[in-house]
């Protein structure tokens, strides 16, 4: 038995790329487009890790994906947590939790689902302007 | 960059442990409690394949789970898709989606977490009781 992947819906496909390969740093395995079903598949993973994977499902007739208690997020580590977050501020994406104690940070995709982002090994330095900087929305 | 876990919350953890390593099959590596918090974490994996992990959250302060259309589901590739539909099934498990084609099937954790199944490697032939069987419900 073996972990595949975690499925999550999109309401759009360009927008949820950018933002899970441009800017979380994910990359593209495969993709699938499905022209009877109006629906297209994209497979993605940490470079390296492409074992373990997020399937996004784009269908191509409009709904509305609203979120639930249920589920909760996808967790990946990170070599640089303040550095990604930067890079994350800069492309736009807002950073939910801050990573005050340099371990731990929660952003958000384009549809809501929460993802936490974990400092590989010690967490880093409490250092600014990350220390002071307060929470933004849910996760 | 590496994958770590999805995080469902659930809200019966006996309840959850039960389907997810007496029926499903994935084992405990770890749990923690916070009392402080009032929540319980487990940490679940598919046997060999403990990096790819299933975090539940259990809080402790009863709240309604309800579902959303931005998750989808969790993929685990199993070695014998039929042997375990049956297991599930005489555990009292329904296979929402049984494995008609010899190769993948949907079930539903108790807080409505969709399952998917795949069969490794090659569809297993198509046979009884699974060819005739309807779907149950959605998944």
């Amino acid at each position: 038995m073996k972990y595949l992947h975690t499925m999550v819906r999109v309401s759009d496909l360009d927008a949820s790329i950018d933002f899970y390969c441009n800017k979380l740093g994910l990359v593209e395995l495969r993709r699938r487009e499905n022209k009877a079903g109006r629906f297209t598949l994209v497979f993605l993973a940490a470079p390296g890790d492409e074992d373990a994977q997020v399937e996004l499902t784009y269908n191509w007739d409009p709904e509305i994906l609203s979120g639930g208690r249920n589920f909760g997020h996808l967790a990946y580590a990170v070599d640089d947590l303040y550095g990604l977050c930067q890079r994350l501020r800069s492309q736009g994406v807002t950073i939910n939790r801050p990573p005050r104690d340099g371990h731990m940070a929660f952003i958000r995709s384009p549809d809501g689902i929460s993802i936490e982002l974990l400092q590989k090994g010690e967490a880093l330095p409490v250092e600014e302007p990350w220390a002071s900087m307060p929470n933004e929305g849910t996760w």
